[in-house]
């Protein structure tokens, strides 16, 4: 069967992290086989890798080298990886399911997955430094310092931080907006950041690939809270519906499912514009907005 | 009261890299503040900084700069607090105390523990590359490839895996000198690493600084087993005799008592002979290694 174009190169360069992070994936032996069994599951066989689609999308528009984009996409993924293992913890969002697997703390155990996240992360970091990876060293200590500031508490785990508390309390419009930027949006950003790092963006190029990003991120999860209430998780491979069973403030609840929709398009309008100084140049970006917003797991 | 020179050069390291440390954490601000204080809770005020000391007596033997060594030492007890944080979860070890207060998720609650030392780990990344750090850009990257291993599946994360393992199965010496090796080696060895590379060791000083770390870190290891089964709750601030409760395999269970005091003697005797390569230059280190097997906490 082949592909449109468009889908033929997202299978390709998930492809090639596929692969990229089976070879920096530990392999299963030795005494902490469990460990890299563990590790391997949260990672390997799931997944779009939008986020290292991004790393070459934006990279491309730059003309960068294939290989580097591959090896920080991959990276990315560790780090995406780890969260939604520590993110699935019954002392946090306590979820069953995960690309429709068992989640790794039910596939192992809890302990494991705690392990597992943990020993996910340095691991990132580890391949973007390492002696193989051809990046230079000022390129390597620019995306080690990307990845850890899209990480950390000013980051990811903040963001998931303030999705915690939104279960205990009703977070207002601005709230819930920093919520969605840190949580999904600091590592969707710094996948664009990536890509200008290895293309050596010029200033102005790089804040627009990171604003393009800062709105395809706030798209993707709004398309994500959509899939939440209306998907279904034979599809998108998780347990449904329970943003709304906990009462958890989203896009969507406060904005009204029309109303989520009136967004992603106000957020094409501006993602577009975003690339305006790239006119003439030949870029997936367009289309990579499209596929996030219409997609349906 | 005045301290004894070394203990005075403990202290001076302590403070250091405390000051440090305080400044590196985010302050307990802004909508995330709940995490910032937990981030601090489980780094600040605690500890008596050996792996910064040793961070700076591998340095100073070979004559590197204080600022970037209190950096270094920073960054390790940045993992260095993330990993007793999750140690202690009750998944993993379960403990009540540490430091002589109560462990980070009784101080909060289980998914803030989880995720302040999620955060925890990038920061430790992001403050070996900031660029306010005066390292260059390849020893940024040897430090950040080095502390990623040292924290990782190979190092740190293994040797947790394989000590909760040891709470199923009884552990044979070899597997035991594996997970010392590895759950407190690891670290404790990239502390004498990091004064390496910010020392600019040739090979062979590099190669003895590191073998003398490691029968430091098996010596530490081995006091602090001795420390749980004779200690004082009242003066170690954890939970002790833990590790023959749940029937673990120390090394002070396999070798006994006046084993493990023999077994701390012989390490001494080959961690000195490692130390022959800098005859003549004056150091610290043959004191850290009897401040390490004679401590009390």
């Amino acid at each position: 069967m082949s592909l449109p174009p468009f889908a033929e190169a997202v299978a390709s360069v998930a492809a090639d992290v596929e692969a990229e992070l089976a070879a920096l994936l530990p392999p299963v032996a030795g005494p902490q086989a469990r460990l890299h069994r563990a590790m391997r599951y949260a990672v390997l066989g799931g997944g779009k890798r939008l986020r290292p689609f991004l790393v070459a999308a934006t990279a491309d528009v730059l003309d960068a080298s294939p290989r580097s984009v591959v090896r920080a996409g991959a990276a990315i993924e560790l780090i995406h990886g780890y969260s939604l293992v520590h993110d699935d913890l019954p002392a946090m969002d306590d979820a069953l399911l995960r690309r429709g697997r068992p989640a790794c703390h039910r596939a192992f155990d809890e302990a494991t997955a705690i392990l597992a996240g943990d020993a996910l992360q340095p691991l990132a970091f580890e391949v973007l430094v390492r002696p193989d990876y051809e990046a230079d060293a000022d390129q390597r200590c620019a995306l080690v310092l990307g990845l850890a500031r899209a990480a950390g508490a000013g980051g990811m785990c903040g963001g998931q931080l303030l999705d915690l508390m939104a279960e205990r309390r009703p977070l207002g419009p601005a709230e819930v907006a920093l919520m969605q930027k840190l949580k999904t949006g600091a590592l969707i950003r710094f996948a664009a950041e990536a890509g200008s790092i290895l293309g050596r963006a010029a200033p102005a190029q790089a804040v627009a690939l990171e604003c393009y990003a800062g709105d395809l991120g706030l798209a993707f999860q709004i398309q994500d809270d959509l899939l939440d209430r209306v998907g279904d998780s034979s599809v998108t491979g998780k347990d449904g519906g329970r943003d709304r069973a906990v009462g958890k403030a989203t896009f969507v609840e406060l904005l009204g499912e029309a109303g989520a929709r009136a967004k992603l398009q106000e957020l094409r309008g501006q993602a577009m514009a975003r690339l305006d100084i790239f006119a003439g140049r030949p870029t997936v970006l367009p289309q990579l907005f499209d596929f996030v917003i219409h997609r349906q797991s």
